[in-house]
């Protein structure tokens, strides 16, 4: 069965907890714990709200696509981390806004 | 054919732009504009952060899970105020890590 | 024996902690608790560089001004809910860079 | 005339604009811009709040007064960028709450 973008990355982001710090980024945040990553999650925030703001002068949203991106990936190392899994994320979605999530959940790897 | 939840949220906050700020949450955010918006992204991260580090001792990870679904659903709102669809950002981590995007472009509504 | 607009300040801040909540803005933030309190810092941070992005762009730097103003503001609301005092600021400060605290120290009302 | 922790903290600051980079953490700052010091904001009131969160658990706050010092040491950073001082913000609080801030004005040095 195929799973979706953020099943994968979820995936890649879990698997980097037994690599070696010296050699993954990843692997040297999990390694360095939680205050590490959830600075990260401060830093990334405030990128990203700067390239909005970048993007209304220029009318080039390339950056925001990029920092957003950077967000979602380290708030993915922080769920990692707590053993947390994004679909989590996107059920909690799913339940406010009366989304089904069971397409979702039918892909999920567990 | 089906859609996954990001797509469906994504959907559901795009018909807010249309809708009566006085009665929708989100047309209420978008009806202040940009910088209404980019706030509340550093709000929700700073909340992030919190939730994170109260799941450590209390053990108890539910707010975090809740936290970080705020920061995405904002982070949402952001993409659609600049005419950008989550799948772009998706798409953006998948090229990173070399993960095949596929699945969910096909699952894409256009 | 004159005192700083700091420690002027603070006093104002630590009068705040009895004042009722219903009418003191301070008050209400101190009987909300941390949480309220350190979730402004992380607002107000956006806010600042919100201003300094958009400064950038108009040439008027009176909204950094205060938003700047706003962020030492919140933080000092801070400092008094943990019982601190901005002069403890200063001096770690001072200490770092090698500059003479004895003057504010001198001010300093206890 | 003697002048404040503040005001000689923001000479030194300024002092670091024509410093060499390679030398002074200040002037590599200012060398990579306006993003790389709004960033920096971001990250300080991310650790301060983190360091707060942590004071309430250990009963410790030495880590609060250092992350809340560099968080106004990078607001005053900032404010250096864009030419600005820290007694204009200091003024402004004092304006808000009706505090005389000619103390501080007389010991200004320009």
């Amino acid at each position: 069965m195929q799973s979706s973008i953020l099943d994968q990355l979820a995936a890649v982001i879990e698997s980097r907890k037994s690599a070696d710090p010296s050699v993954s980024y990843v692997a040297k945040l999990f390694s360095k714990g939680d205050d590490a990553i959830l600075k990260k999650i401060g830093e990334e925030a405030t990128e990203t709200v700067m390239a909005a703001k970048d993007a209304r002068v220029s009318g080039d949203t390339s950056d925001l696509i990029y920092e957003c991106a950077d967000l979602w990936f380290h708030s993915m190392v922080m769920l990692a981390q707590y053993n947390l899994h994004p679909q989590q994320v996107l059920e909690e979605l799913a339940r406010r806004e009366g989304i089904s999530g069971l397409v979702e959940k039918a892909a999920r790897p567990e």
